[in-house]
């Protein structure tokens, strides 16, 4: 039976100021157009455990849930719903660019983890850090990887693949960090960064991460 | 234009002893029959950086070629393959059953990081660790996954999903590392290991590493 069965799908995600891999699947859920209602699981309290492990496989946001399916991993939620929703355009069109698309999307799902550590997603924050050299290692793969698509694949509009895709949503939490922490950038990356944080989606989730209640860190 | 273009692909790969990176999409690339050519840079070398930067865009192996395009991230290659050869069926055909296999795959991509730091591929080695507790923590959530896949979706054979799919490519080289070191597993997961080892790819990629040279470390 071709999916989703649910009239409306479920989203448990954790707190929206701090975790990036909610963010990565809400975006593309959001750009599918397709009904869906969050459960937010706020991370770093004393329940915070044993609701995770009741909502979740793998006791971590983010999860999707269709009926009784739970789909986990931000990546594997993305590819998940580019092929329920094959209209909502989630992967760029062409096979070859489709390929790199995913390389790029990959290459965030598993990588740059000295950023991750250094620098975590605070959308309250704003801040002007010097990144240790592993840090600034990632920044500038990540630097490049972007001219690189913005050049050869960028040409349809402002997003790494021309019109939004999971690319987007993969590093629209580097963009936020890049904010957050005033990361020097070349104009081609700057623009980048605001042209994602300047979508209505991310403009949405940003202004509800402000109203969080601050739990104990 | 359909993909692949190239009558005969291109599989960048480190030394096959120790890539684990490279032997998930090469598995991949086997099941699907499709022609192709490895071209193996032994890693830790003092020409590997050079190499490296010359093939690949990340400077890291695997990378797929074809023609001009060059695809990194073993789960990119893997979920390219699928979608270029769709008679290979690498991923479940059920669409419900091949997110719940995106997100297994997608969970081997992104973590287990203190396993892979910890008991790192080396097909040559037999030994018998007591894995720290964090390390211990990752074989405990794999070996659940894995006994949930098998219990759930392995009836039509002895792999996670039944047949060989992505999600067998992406464990592979963590049944040999439980072989490696000795792992203590329940005779579900201890089966599953037996029945990966034992495919004639995995046999014909292992043979191949014990002649590999052994470099400098």
């Amino acid at each position: 039976m071709a999916r989703p069965h649910s009239p409306e799908l479920h989203l448990v995600i954790g707190d929206k100021r701090k975790s990036s891999w909610s963010l990565r699947p809400w975006l593309a859920l959001r750009a599918t157009g397709y009904p869906f209602r969050e459960r937010k699981i706020l991370l770093d309290r004393p329940t915070s455990r044993g609701e995770l492990e009741a909502a979740s496989p793998t006791s971590k946001v983010p999860v999707l849930l269709d009926g009784e399916l739970a789909i986990w991993e931000s990546l594997a939620i993305c590819e998940t719903l580019a092929e329920w929703f094959p209209g909502a355009r989630l992967w760029p069109a062409d096979p070859g660019v489709r390929a790199r698309a995913r390389s790029a999307a990959t290459e965030m799902h598993g990588g740059f983890a000295d950023l991750r550590r250094e620098l975590t997603m605070d959308l309250t924050l704003r801040t002007q850090v010097t990144p240790s050299p592993a840090t600034q290692a990632d920044i500038d793969r990540i630097c490049a990887l972007w001219r690189d698509c913005r050049a050869r694949f960028g040409a349809a509009g402002d997003m790494l693949f021309g019109t939004w895709s999971i690319v987007d949503c993969m590093y629209a939490p580097v963009a936020t960090r890049f904010r957050s922490y005033g990361i020097r950038l070349d104009p081609v990356c700057a623009a980048y960064v605001d042209a994602v944080l300047a979508t209505p989606d991310m403009r949405a989730w940003t202004e509800e991460a402000l109203l969080e209640p601050r739990g104990p860190v």
